[in-house]
């Protein structure tokens, strides 16, 4: 249906600056929990740093799997394991094998183009989103998928690459004297949900603000540059859309089905979570809007100049044609022209002309086209 | 993806007067519960007013938070403890240690881009709502975030700023007579809800004049500064959407979580609250449509009018452009033309032309141009 | 935000026809159950009408409130209590007080801007909804609320004016061999609510028509007057769909609630009833389609013939523009042009031009634009 | 609001085929039940058909309704009463009084703009929905109101007018060995069902077909009257919607509802039924999305068609004016132009403008107008 | 309603590439359960192919329906009987007379438009839908309806034509070492259906790329082939949507109802299979924005094309229509015309006409026309 592309095109959306997205490599024929990661490979060596804290002490330490397995923080305390790569499968087996993962939730995890969700099993709980990241409007969406395991006390989270949004997380840990440091692993797994969804509340201003400069820019200079931006960022707010609108479902799956593995204690904070994002989703539909409503903006200021430029041409027309035409009449070589012998034949016509200048600019602001 | 904001646009945004909406100093990584007002320091000092009354007598005065914690007040009758000011976090804190209040609910009143919502704690009713003032359709709207904690027979109300839609209620409590003095803490909440919610009528009345009025405006006279007031129209209703919508949900529940906070003698108001409520919606969902309704409007005269134009075009040049070129005819300086020298060729040509102007007028009437 | 509407503005509104909304008075801070008649005061004298019946014999008289209070019918037969005028609060006030029903209900009856609902009291029923009449296509929308009690034996109406919808249902009460001489006062209130809905069908009917003749108008003859007319007819829609819609919620109710009020034997007509109510509702949004349809149809039709316009424009401009320049060529007065003193010069580019002419001709006719 | 229908647009309503919708007669005040044929009078004779049959024989006649009555096939094997003549309201009256309808049942199947809806009674159930008929897409959708009451092991059929979708189940019937002799009436009720379902199916198809048309005829000849057909078939899909939404409901219901008028063997055929139900549904909503498509599509070409246009215009006017322009100057009659006099001028312009047409060319060219 | 389509239309769908659709011969008035095959005959010969295996041993032959009846693996372990060709009914009225499968179950397998469904019988489960492939971009769509029988140890499969996508399970299958060799014919069945809904996923992403390449060309090219592209890209989507929607709720049942048939063990996998379809769904609702998007795209390219060609006429015509009046004035033959006579009166001319020339450029800049 649809001819080659042919280079030229390509070499356009270059120009652009479409990139092709990448082709999620869907596992076709695999058979289910096949652990093959999705993503683009970003990063060389995978990374397990182990934090496990008491309202005593805090440890942190960089490990290999092999030193994860018997650790002796593992049965003690809180402890949070922060695995960063997902390219490295074998990594992953060994973690499910040894910490009773379903084959399935491994296969979710490295799936990078996973739909965000929260899964209850009889003695961990998963769960999957995107992280996102936009730190000021000028910057691009970075986005990343990072899944929790919540098993007992301990607390997994994997991520595709280097850099995440839980640096302040961090920093509360560090202080012995903060609330997170007397409570446990559920609490945790909330303060990086929550660390998680604030950053969408940023990512969201700065889109917000990226459609007030568009607008901005479609009054002063509308033009195919707006138009096309314009629907780049329409397009960002459906992929964005794409990871934010299950985030209402995952959060507010938490309070129902979570019973056994988040404590009393902890979920009023799910619920004020739960709130901030229904904000998350309802602002983003705000923008929604409101893109759309720039789109409408564009078009109509495009029409207004249109209508514009065509009075413009109208009124110089419809002054200059009638009196182009009566010079054309003088200008005739006919032998009998008896005007022409007029003494002030000439002075009447511009005479004549003049008056019908000024009866046509009465007649245009009358008509409000001046 | 998005160039730099260049100096022009925020000049350009200043004389369309955009105000930068202030950026929601979202907390990020803070923990739950972080007392930081979101908002504008709108004012230098916190106020405490206490009123409390009975149905026989009503006291009012301004308090410290000192005071407050000692009053005598505090035990006896209905009492209605009026905060005007956020920005003081300390105060708060206080309040919210001495009378048993949830950190959460605290940092939902000094959020003050807080979504409308009412919480059901075992010992207090928690509402937030956006309180907006419009008195007439040239002022802007007037936003402020006001909570409510009901805890048996006291009332606070939390008020960014000063001025509110309270005043007729405070008449009403200054009559003994009033069926407000007979009543509990629940019905001075209600009615201060149906005040907030009263509003509302009022400042969509001015809304729906503001449209008609841009509606006029289209009609008289289309151009860019209606079309420019019509998307700020549009997004004022986008603004208010936001803070209306969460209304029906929040009223709503009253009825059916708030068993223990309000009275049975108080619940039918409530459910007429309620419908208010819901009239509310429906209206500005109205407003909604009508919005659109004058920006098709607008882009349909637009069209209307260049129709017009064009057809004026159109008609001048059809006319002219023909006899323009008869007359280039006879203006051609070739030595054997021998209609130039026929004794009446002229008046001939004249004569032509003056038929083919009549022809083409009737030809233009049939085809209803003229 | 928006400028002072100037007086031009009102002018022109004068001038089509566009009648300020009666503002409604909402009553600010005013304690619930505030007896305020929103509506205009539209006749002199409160009219209060009784008329009762058995299947022996009917009774009909106009009383003072004086007389009804003590009147010898209400504790027998079915009792029509028709109360025409509600600006005078304290008829009510008094019907209120004797016959018990509830200050909110009151309340509800003198706002007549009131969604219609129905609510179910321990010993009463009271629905409110708007009577619409609208008798030939060419007659305005005439819209009056009127309140329904059914208490016991007696049913009360309140209407805001002289004139109702009732003719046929007192007709059928004249006859003492109909079903309704034979049945209660529920069976009387169905009577009068399906006469109400019907009443809903023959607006819907004309308002159609008006919908067909601005199609045709459309058709026929495009532009501003017609655009005006059918923006006109889209929020005479708008505002009947307020009224029409809550209707469904009204008649659906009471099946469901009105367990006591009404008797098993009048039950499968509300249902019937129901079922009009909905055919309303779905008349009405086919109706909303076709008026968009209809100024989707209008804008097509005007865009082709502009399509057509510039057609001509471009047909006389591309055959007589070149033309033109030809003539203008060799009206040139070098001296060395040796075109023009050749014999046939002249008749050369005649031939020239002709056979131009009827190129371009054909060039149109086969790109279809002849 | 809307002035007088004129003449002149009655007469195009007429020419454009706009038929005049029958207005239904809604019977305002008139007692429920009341026996009013709403639709046109059809023909002139009521006819009723009386098919009996069981596995050994079948029965066919033509009968009076006394005969009816008093009929012995009544009470033994499966009776199908096909009524065929609706505005002999006496007839129907009969059949109520013997049957033990009720009234409002009869009411419902004379109302020729019923709602289809099916209701189950103690005794009998009663199903009424529209039967269409469009054996080609060049002929006209034939509508007619279709009722059916089953009542134990007769089935009464209420058609408006002869010819009916029922002669393949008639010729079921005839031969002995086929299913649907082993069966009761409920069998032969979903036979006649499946019948009228199956048809919508073949009105669709050609209301499909009609849309591929309209839409080939767009592409190929783009003009009011395309757009005209175009407006006629989204009406026709919006009626067809009216009758065909409802449908869903009715159907969908019997399994629900009709416990006891449905054996458990044909409840699988309903089920079966449902799911064909919901495919039309399904495929009148994609009509209606590829209706709005093809208006869409119109609209575009259109524009595309006016871009096209004012490219030849710029074109033409673009390079014929400026030379126009250099011709007139060399026409001017100043005493003193010394470029009259070179010898080779007249030749260097001609050359001039030349260049400049060459040059206009590949601009055009650059800018992708040629 | 619609002429006769006339074989210009004919020719043009011919070379538009519009193939008619197949029409669904619609069996009207058969009874219900008719065996006839509503596709087009695909092949000759109806292929049977039965793998049945276990984790010892695996067995391949192609059989004949008689061999079939007898063969001794039907007793024994997991047996897949893959049916490639359903022209032939014969052999499916065998098959279901053998196997105990209800004749409304073979009638929807060979109704090639069956709405894809999932029914659970006493001892079987049934489930139909369409197996969809579109290997790269430049390839057409090529749909298959497939069904399911899985009755205890037995799995059948019924094919229209040659070719599926299930090579990568018959692959798993050859392997003795694969979990799919340990588990029951349930756990096939998710295999398989897992590799159709895969290949939706292969499919959509192709869509995706096509809309991608169109909007390229909108951008670059934008005429009336992308705009035939984008409608008939668009009525594609459609047609998937039609396939995909009810996937949703076939998937989704399973789990609810299909407690007997699908062993604990399996469950897991589908709800894997479940989020798998909700991702199909909303990438192909995506892909539906995405194409309305690029059609907008489209429009407003095409708008702001016309706006510019409109711009580079009005200037042209601006500057050049006021001097050709000049011109021609000075072309006119009075004899009484002193300028004419001026010494340098030509060159002030000249002179006058490039001051004009300047400030309309001026102007044209200032008004950012150029
Ligand atoms: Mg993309
Ligand atoms: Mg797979
Ligand atoms: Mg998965
Ligand atoms: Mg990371
Ligand atoms: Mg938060
Ligand atoms: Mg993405
Ligand atoms: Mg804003
Ligand atoms: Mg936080
Ligand atoms: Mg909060
Ligand atoms: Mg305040
Ligand atoms: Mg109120
Ligand atoms: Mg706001
Ligand atoms: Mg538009
Ligand atoms: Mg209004
Ligand atoms: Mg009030
Ligand atoms: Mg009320
Ligand atoms: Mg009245
Ligand atoms: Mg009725
Ligand atoms: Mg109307
Ligand atoms: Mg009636
Ligand atoms: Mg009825
Ligand atoms: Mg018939
Ligand atoms: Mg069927
Ligand atoms: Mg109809
Ligand atoms: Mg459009
Ligand atoms: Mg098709
Ligand atoms: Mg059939
Ligand atoms: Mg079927
Ligand atoms: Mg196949
Ligand atoms: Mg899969
Ligand atoms: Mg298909």
């Amino acid at each position: 249906m649809c001819a080659k592309k042919n280079s030229s095109i390509k070499q356009f959306q270059k120009l652009l600056g479409i990139k092709k997205k990448k082709k999620p490599a869907h596992k076709i024929g695999l058979p289910p929990g096949s652990l093959i990661y999705t993503g683009d490979k970003k990063q060389e060596i995978v990374t397990i740093t182990l934090i496990s804290y008491d309202n005593q002490s805090l440890h942190e330490e960089k490990v290999a799997f092999e030193q994860l397995e018997q650790h002796p923080m593992l049965l003690r305390n809180v402890v949070w394991v922060d695995i960063v790569g997902l390219h490295d499968v074998k990594i992953l087996e060994n973690v499910g094998k040894f910490f009773g993962i379903h084959k399935l939730t491994l296969e979710d995890i490295v799936s990078t183009d996973q739909r965000p969700k929260l899964e209850v099993f009889e003695d961990y709980l998963f769960a999957t989103l995107k992280m996102i990241q936009c730190p000021s409007p000028e910057s691009p969406i970075d986005e990343e998928q990072v899944s929790f395991i919540l098993k007992k006390n301990i607390l997994f989270t994997f991520q595709e690459k280097k850099g995440d949004v839980f640096q302040f997380v961090r920093e509360r840990l560090a202080d012995p004297k903060r609330p997170i440091r007397q409570r446990g692993a559920d609490y945790l797994l909330y303060a990086l949900l929550d660390a998680v969804i604030d950053n969408y509340f940023i990512v969201l201003e700065n889109v917000g603000e990226r459609i007030e400069d568009l607008e901005s820019q479609a009054m002063i200079n509308p033009g195919n540059e707006v138009l096309n931006s314009l629907y780049a960022q329409r397009r960002e707010i459906m992929d964005l859309r794409r990871s934010i609108y299950p985030l209402r479902e995952v959060v507010g799956s938490f309070t129902k089905y979570a019973e056994h593995q988040i404590s009393d204690e902890v979920k009023p904070f799910i619920r004020d979570l739960y709130e901030n994002t229904i904000q998350v989703v309802e602002t983003m539909e705000i923008f929604r809007d409101m893109a759309s409503g720039v789109l409408d903006l564009y078009m109509n200021i495009i029409s207004n100049r249109m209508n514009n430029v065509m009075k413009v041409l109208t009124i110089i027309s419809t002054i200059f044609i009638p009196l182009s035409f009566v010079a054309g009449v003088y200008g005739m070589n006919f032998d009998n022209m008896p005007e022409l012998h007029l003494k002030y034949g000439y002075f009447y016509v511009l005479g004549g002309m003049g008056i019908s200048v000024v009866g046509m600019l009465i007649f245009f602001r009358f008509k409000k086209w001046l």
